[in-house]
């Protein structure tokens, strides 16, 4: 099993990596929070950029190190763009990662999120209520066959995801990190538990839409199961650090994205986390 | 005549409501203001989501408290979704709030106004302009033939637009807020003069379109009259707060949302109004 | 040649005028910092108003002082509204701001760019590669056939654009703007470089594009060359302002609306610039 110190390096790693080489990380995002990814993806060192039409998601999808891919607002142009830029990603085995929003509220976003299946997602990133619904859409274990999301809210717990989580890093071979109160993060075969956070990340919108983009960014420097624990990690210190100095969610939402700037590759490998064996 | 004290019981109670129950407001809104209209919903104590499809919109419609309409930025698709959630919210009964954005500028947009008639609005906020505009396309009493909107701006008081609000509520047997430098709420038989805000509102984009998402967080919880004066009184205590403490719209805008999550129930309650029999 | 002093008036003109004047400048713009562009054309002064429709993009166009066009996040229905609006801002001698983001990295995106070569835009703003390229697509002195752009990034210096910026504004009679470490601003015939700024402006995205919306708002009141010298002088000055007093790149985007904002018309015209003749 790999070790905490093995981990720590490689966030280190990752992180001086990203801040040395500004990779480009490109989006297909809904328009809800679309400037607070572009604004994490940026204050972490990365380079941000969103599309829209089939064929600049493509062109992006080459030129970039990484893609994000979230299903929150959809258009009816995602119909076509969605399936042709996860396609694309997988055959040239660039690294992306899903962020399947609000999954079971229509039936489009269901079919989009069926097709990925076969194309098979680096990192899967949701929290719990979404894990599980993907998981059941895919008739993976631990799948729940109703959608539990509430609009993008989760009703259900972190813990209760964990089998639907291990089940979808095994059907892709990459990793899955499901966001909550802890944050759990797994490749399928070892767990890790991420600490930190601020009780603001639940009162600013796009918290998990912006680590998804910054997953992206990391995932151009890192396996998929490091770049969720560094995104992870960067998230949870900064909203620990933000959450001292500020009034309400206004000021949370600043602070936070400068912190994000801020934390040092050190800082970022030291927050706390702990790891469990499957 | 509804008296100043059961005002003040009735808002003390909605903003208790909803901090206690974290409710849904999905909402259709334009694509310059969405992430300040969500946050503006999840500061109050809402939560928000937000679609652009037809069957989502519905999915939506039906899963939330209360649904946020907004028509500034329209898209091909608006022409199937708009008319289609409205028929729904109606005939579920849910309340909803429309927020009438640039009335008159465009053929789809009054196209879509329009058919909103019979469908009847819960709450409708608009500014002056708007108000009198959309009463002139219902054809109903203090509505001008001719838009005045200037962009998304009023050229219009106020109070020039008492008449036509008046007119609007008592049609759909909601509510309607006129936002201005002094804000009037009616139902229809009453009027209720809201005071405070600040000039930075005019500064910031997207503050009458944040007050329409967080009314309808409020509806769900409240009558449509009650909803719309106690989004207008949290919106003018919190920006009558924040200006003091900045130094140009930039922070206004922070501020204004940490003030947002700060009010408590009672000075929410206490926020200067006047009650005027029609 | 112009001299110092009379740039020096004409700045201080144009800056009372807006702020006098509230006029407003209609934009058909990206999806990621859309929020931005309109808040910094409030902060200046400045009125603003989004739309997609071909027939609303053209009741605005009729309507505003000028238009702000920026291509960054292309929808279908763009296909129909760029070139209907540019089309109608050039029958009418409107001015208006082209902003050629990514260009290269779509042929939809090319075919709306070429066809404005007819429409000759009043201010062209771009980064050096995105100035190169369109030369390039236009087939003017100092083009690139390939785009250099990655992404939303330039690769290229503003030193190496001037050649590009100077046959653009030779073709359209109008202004070119570089934007870079130091910006380049060009009637085609003589050279005004400014300074300032921050390396804050490549951590926050949309600086671009709000400077674009900002250069809109000039030219409401002032030539094309001067509206894009106001714009790039106030940024320079605010970005400047603003670096000393935050701690990351949240913060600085909020100092930087409120010193946008309390810019003097003096201030403004007394921020450092250089004038060459070509």
């Amino acid at each position: 099993m790999i070790t905490k110190q093995e981990i720590r390096e490689q966030i280190i790693r990752t992180v001086e990596t990203v801040k040395r080489t500004n990779p480009m990380a490109g989006s297909i995002t809904n328009m809800v929070t679309i400037n607070f990814v572009a604004n994490a993806q940026l204050a972490v060192g990365g380079s941000a950029a969103m599309v829209y039409l089939p064929e600049e998601a493509e062109a992006l999808a080459k030129a970039g190190g990484a893609t994000y891919v979230n299903v929150g607002t959809l258009l009816p142009v995602h119909e076509q763009t969605l399936p042709h830029v996860a396609r694309v990603l997988y055959e040239l085995r660039k690294p992306w990662v899903l962020d399947p929003v609000a999954v079971g509220i229509g039936s489009l976003r269901n079919r989009m999120l069926q097709r990925f299946k076969e194309y098979k997602p680096s990192v899967i990133r949701g929290n719990a209520s979404e894990i599980m619904a993907l998981a059941g859409l895919w008739e993976l274990e631990g799948g729940t066959k109703a959608s539990n999301v509430r609009g993008v809210d989760s009703t259900d717990s972190v813990d209760s995801a964990k089998a639907a989580a291990v089940a979808l890093a095994r059907w892709t071979g990459g990793a899955v990190a499901v966001s909550g109160e802890t944050d759990l993060i797994t490749d399928g075969s070892v767990i890790v538990y991420s600490y930190g956070g601020s009780h603001f990340m639940q009162k600013i919108t796009g918290a998990g839409c912006a680590l998804g983009g910054v997953i992206a960014v990391y995932a151009t420097a890192a396996s998929p199961f490091i770049a969720a624990l560094t995104g992870t990690a960067v998230f949870n210190l900064a909203a620990t650090r933000a959450e001292n100095k500020v009034l309400g969610p206004g000021s949370f939402q600043v602070r936070f994205l400068d912190e994000l700037y801020k934390a040092s590759p050190e800082d970022i490998a030291d927050n706390r986390f702990d790891i469990e064996e499957i």
